[in-house]
């Protein structure tokens, strides 16, 4: 067996698709943030696929959600939708066709996979110690913003030699830094795909993440953040995610697919009276992230998506919204209650309102906020088009 | 100050009034539970206002919620509406007119205010340990059901020389405890109000609920719910509450009261990132709870509240509902996301079309599933039609 997965693997390594570029870092030697801090130097996981033309004019900047990563598509495996995040949607002759546009996707700032976060070494912190560790940032990592996170990728961008974008597109906070994209450099920006987002969340989105955020600093493994790795606190992120997945679903969603039905498989968390189907599957969903997820990560990030604010740095909507040069897509889901589809609609009107040029289309899905993640059919259905310019 | 506060406190006790009974415990030998086991001795926490009248047939019964209690009503400060859960509805001409009706509410079975529950001491423990403490209940308390607490509340009724009611009324768990009066013993309700309630709560309540508990059981000092006496899982508990807390509220209600203001109330809760007012709600609504109530008896009851199903003893609905007799009211709130809207609407219509009278009613609020709670207005003029035999 072990020579067999051995045998598979590097199988899959030399078969490693063309266009694509493999896992690759970039270490810019400072980044200026939104808070007037600098941070330096500043490590960018990043992937790519397709080919830069030659009039560099064809760069899509695919933008991940929460707790995603560079890895947006994986070649080798087409059709497996989980292989990558937005798998189904990209590749050749698909939505973001390699065969036509360079699709770049990196990990952003505060992350766990390989971009600059709270687990990342302290280059300034001196010699490893006595045990060959290098001192962690944890919380001494500066707060970083949607703002921030958009700069890292420009500053990508511009080390891969391009400035301007085709479309930047991403969903939640994807979306916000698509949206961010746009209004920031309307000049750089052909196309932008804003999908489950809005100007900025609302009261109660907030008072969600700030009680999984609690859950999280709640759990005696938290330390202040100063955990050692691979000993955070797994307990408090997993009841953060629990919460996370419930604001992902929606409540038809969920009472279609697992209603009042006892539990289906096991849990390691302990039972109170009959195990439903529904908990099994949020202890799951959780226990998942635990393991793949940084805690503070999470919480930087939770907490970047809270501050977001679309006309924080212009004065109003209007005047944020104005900016906007892009052909704009805006895309809500009917029963996102995350960004709920209102707002979503009421962010292309704004647009529109300011004399841009936008269009409102809507996933009529019960997967909730997590339908641009699930609901490839629509999806590539209401993308296809705009991408091609007929939408 | 003090002196003034003990006169204060001298008066409203020596102002007692007319037709209150203070609060009032029986102890019930035995109560047989659904599951099969006995729970021996119960004790029953309650209270009554007004008089029993000589045919018997004036008795109205009120059913709290969750984490209420005996208290409905407070007749020495009618004009305090939080003196009692319900006490802008009971009194003197008020829609539960204690000059007509003699009012009964009882602590729940499993609560933590005086009625039987995991804090309760064991009687069948033996004798006190060395420091004088009588051992408590805790975990080895038996599960309990909705129908355990009307067994409950019947049996004290039968003790205070009391069959049938005029009315049952409660909103949220004390609206399954209605409902579950008017189909286990439809000849003995005449009327039953039920506000926020249906026939089982759906998947996604089921699944906060369940977060909720695991919040509670993952803080360090539930000790497997063989905590000390004021030494419980307070972090856990308040956690639970602001999930809770979430459910009972609305989007738009959050929105039009808080939006994504800035805090203007300090919280012992760490911060991260900017303070806001939505929060610090949450912070201080979970503080009050994790003071005044137990995390057992948080479980105990929330896992009630899930685990009803109105028609598991019966084969339907349709059987369950057709066996109802009384007029009944079922009250849905427009922005209710626990029992939503739709579900009591669902109720109502389900009784009539087994044959029963029904009547449904909608509080137009944005206060969510606690309207049953603040919107006087609304219930009154709701409610006393109803309870005048003209609605």
């Amino acid at each position: 067996m072990a020579a067999s997965e051995a045998t598979q693997r590097a199988t899959a390594e030399s078969a490693e698709p063309a266009g694509w570029s493999g896992p690759r870092s970039l270490t810019l030697p400072a980044l200026a943030l939104e808070s007037g801090a600098a941070l330096a130097p500043v490590a960018v996981a990043y992937e790519t696929w397709g080919r830069l033309a030659p009039g560099r004019d064809n760069v899509a900047l695919l933008c991940h959600a929460l707790t995603g990563d560079a890895h947006a598509c994986d070649l080798a495996r087409p059709d497996d939708p989980r292989a990558g995040w937005w798998n189904p949607l990209v590749g050749p002759g698909r939505v973001f066709d390699t065969n036509r546009l360079f699709v770049v996707c990196s990990n952003v700032l505060g992350s766990c996979y390989g971009t600059t976060g709270p687990t990342s070494p302290r280059a300034d912190a001196g010699d490893a110690d006595d045990a060959g560790e290098q001192a962690r940032w944890g919380l001494d990592f500066p707060h970083v913003t949607v703002g921030d996170m958009a700069q890292a990728q420009r500053a990508l961008l511009a080390a891969l030699g391009v400035e301007r974008l085709a479309v930047v597109a991403g969903g939640s906070l994807g979306g916000l830094q698509a949206l961010e994209w746009a209004i920031a450099w309307p000049e750089l920006v052909e196309r932008a795909i804003i999908v489950g987002a809005a100007q900025r969340l609302p009261a109660q989105g907030l008072a969600i993440d700030d009680i999984a955020r609690q859950a999280i600093m709640a759990d005696p493994r938290w330390q202040g953040g100063a955990y050692a790795p691979g000993e955070g606190p797994a307990t408090g992120l997993a009841l953060a995610r629990m919460l996370a997945m419930l604001t992902y679903t929606s409540a038809a969603g969920l009472e279609a697919r697992f209603g009042r039905a006892p539990a289906t498989r096991a849990s390691g968390w302990p039972a109170w009276g009959p195990r439903r189907d529904v908990e099994t599957y949020l202890h799951h969903q959780a226990d998942k992230l635990a393991r793949r997820f940084d805690a503070n990560s999470y919480l930087y990030l939770s907490a970047a998506m809270d501050a977001y604010d679309a006309a924080a740095a212009w004065g109003s909507d209007a005047e944020a919204l104005g900016r906007i040069r892009a052909q704009t897509l805006v895309v809500g889901m009917s029963t996102d209650w995350l960004y709920p589809q209102e707002l979503a609609r009421g962010l292309a009107a704004g647009i529109v309102a300011a004399g841009g040029n936008a269009r409102y289309a809507e996933i009529d899905s019960l997967d909730g906020h997590d339908a641009f993640l699930k609901d490839w059919g629509q999806m590539d259905a209401l993308l296809r088009p705009f991408l091609n310019g007929q939408g």
